[in-house]
């Protein structure tokens, strides 16, 4: 038969997150592709601990539907306890759960994107994020960067010359494939811009609290005074475990109450008993000290990383130095990664994302995303080897 | 600000499930409108004791990402132990996992709906899935029902007549709202006819293991001898519980694999703590004893109802006899059911969901959906017999 699918989904959809998935799974491969925490971190016994006090402490409200909205204990602590370390002082009703902050992207691209509508984003941006845009054919306008961020004046020209641009979506910390992260002073200028050009943000932030160097910089959405202009999307899957998918928005009400209809309509609402478990397991841990347990951990895997990049790549080889999260960017001048990935992971054992997966629109192949996560130091330190010495047999 | 919502949105939403939820949480009301299993019945020691053993065993998996397909035990236990319930024979690549079966009508709807195409639905159809269609502008065919379900003379006639059409959707057992269950003959003629006209069957099966008198049909998947005709979804929120909300896919490849792109856009994978949490419960307890303890005091509150509503309500009164399920469909001439609505929550405190929000295209207002799944046998009494003193006053 003719599968009838809609014009939406014609010709969408990548397979390499599915191939990274796999990579990620081959317990041999050293890999820097997958953007996900070190197992070895996850709080465990905390995590199982609180997980059977949630149903001593609930019961049965842990296995029934609650609402769209989100268990309020969760949404409570969010507010209070996560929200103020990005300088941004909301209540519970400010917040709203989410299946991991991936949904408040996919959320967002259904409530606000028409065929052919322009979305603005960095250069490069996250994959995962053009993959919930894509299923709803908008345009794309990006923005370059230096290692401070979007650059602002280049931004105020693509809103000049975009002025139908309904959404601005960016990742201010370490972000998602380059490792770096928008200074205090262009997040405060990004806000005025969209107030401006009457045009949301969408402020997509999983890393924020994975900094190991450098002081905190208050999120974009501190600098929203009139808290229409920025969707907050948070997460619990790097500072806790991605396996429980849990995220979080914080807007204002009436586009909340869209994601709730949005969520009623998705998949009616996160996991009761996963909501509790977290809830149960941040009021009885001290959530930083776990944090800065992983700091401290990506830190010396971050720092293996740049070592071994500046022991064995040639000078002309560029990259990012990220103060937190999981990210380096790497230019290798004349070499294309996209064709190098196979025999990367096939002929050497070492994995890593192509640049070209980052563009909104795809021109660029230099580049390598390598997560230095999940490796140990001496793993890193072998893989960087092993792909420079690959590149320069190329 | 005027936030710019993609058209798809504009004038879309009902907030009536949120104020049932809300309904739902008042202790005191007598609600017949929640669908939703009576919590007294979710196995509380049993699963705690599975999700505590979960992380004895699984370790740090339990916290990890998996994949979009859903972890390999569940769908395992799915394909060996629950398909062949409805007399579907597959294997767990036939299977994939979602955050409850209400997002595979959503991935329906995102995965084969432009604006304007025509989606066949029973007249009256599910709420829920109107809610996950609504986004995606479709038109909407209804067919009649008799006490045996849809009509395929009038399917028939229907598919004639809209020879564009891409998606049938039907409940066929104890169908919300009717309660009505599809003839088995009728299955086989409906996928007769599906092949013939060339039509996507979406097969919404939450109840099917909540059958408490009768015989088994086997599943319209079961029919679909090519195996691309219908996407088969079902569920655990009513036979374990819903505040893990899983449900499952079974499909042929080709649609299963887009369902795996549409994960992987919409939120990565649903929870693998949870996904692992009902693996090990359904590996240690035998869920029919359970199914059996839920289908014996569901049919109590089922009789309860009947025999209220004869006993309360006037001879011209119509309703259906489920043989599983929740729902009785009530059908008073005469009366507005949304007009009563508040009066009903408000003054006697009891609640349902008028027949109104089950239309595609609404135009009968007297009907009622009654829901005894959550109240006991002393409570369904009391509240039908205000309802029916309300109803003669009115």
């Amino acid at each position: 038969m003719t599968v009838p699918y809609s014009k939406r989904m014609q010709g969408y959809g990548s397979d390499f997150i599915k191939e990274m998935f796999a990579a990620a799974r081959n317990p041999d491969l050293i890999s820097f592709a997958g953007g996900a925490p070190a197992p070895e971190l996850y709080p465990l016994d905390a995590f199982r601990a609180a997980s059977d006090k949630a149903f001593e402490e609930w019961g049965r409200t842990v296995m029934a539907y609650d609402g769209a909205e989100g268990i309020m204990p969760l949404r409570e602590i969010i507010a209070n306890e996560r929200m103020p370390q990005m300088g941004v002082n909301v209540g519970p009703e400010d917040i709203r759960i989410l299946s991991g902050s991936q949904q408040g992207i996919d959320f967002a691209a259904r409530l606000f994107i028409d065929e052919g509508d322009t979305i603005i984003c960095e250069y490069p941006t996250y994959l995962g994020a053009l993959n919930s845009f894509g299923a709803f054919k908008p345009s794309y306008v990006s923005v370059p960067m230096d290692n401070q961020g979007m650059l602002m004046e280049e931004l105020e020209k693509t809103l000049i010359a975009n002025p139908q641009a309904k959404l601005l979506y960016t990742v201010p910390e370490f972000q998602n494939p380059t490792g770096i992260t928008l200074a205090a002073d262009r997040r405060k200028r990004m806000v005025e811009l969209a107030e401006e050009h009457d045009i949301l943000i969408i402020e997509d932030s999983p890393y924020y609290e994975i900094r190991f160097e450098g002081e905190n910089i208050p999120a974009i959405k501190s600098f929203d005074t009139t808290g229409d202009r920025v969707i907050y999307l948070g997460s619990f899957s790097k500072t806790l475990c991605p396996g429980i998918r849990l995220g979080w928005a914080c807007a204002n009400f009436e586009i909340l109450d869209r994601y709730r209809v949005m969520k009623e309509a998705s998949d009616f609402q996160a996991s009761t008993v996963t909501q509790y478990q977290v809830a149960t397991f941040l009021r009885d841990n001290p959530l930083d000290e776990l944090l800065n347990e992983s700091r401290r951990v990506y830190r010396g895997r971050r720092d293996a990383a740049l070592a071994a990049i500046e022991e064995f790549f040639p000078d002309n080889v560029e990259y990012t130095i990220p103060q937190g999260g999981y990210f380096i960017w790497l230019t290798v001048p004349g070499v294309n990664a996209t064709e190098m990935f196979l025999p990367a992971v096939n002929d050497i054992g070492v994995a890593y994302v192509p640049g070209e997966s980052f563009f909104a629109a795809a021109d660029q192949s230099c580049n390598f995303r390598l997560s230095y996560s999940q490796m140990t130091e001496e793993k890193i330190r072998e893989g960087i080897s092993r792909l420079a010495k690959l590149l320069s047999s190329a």
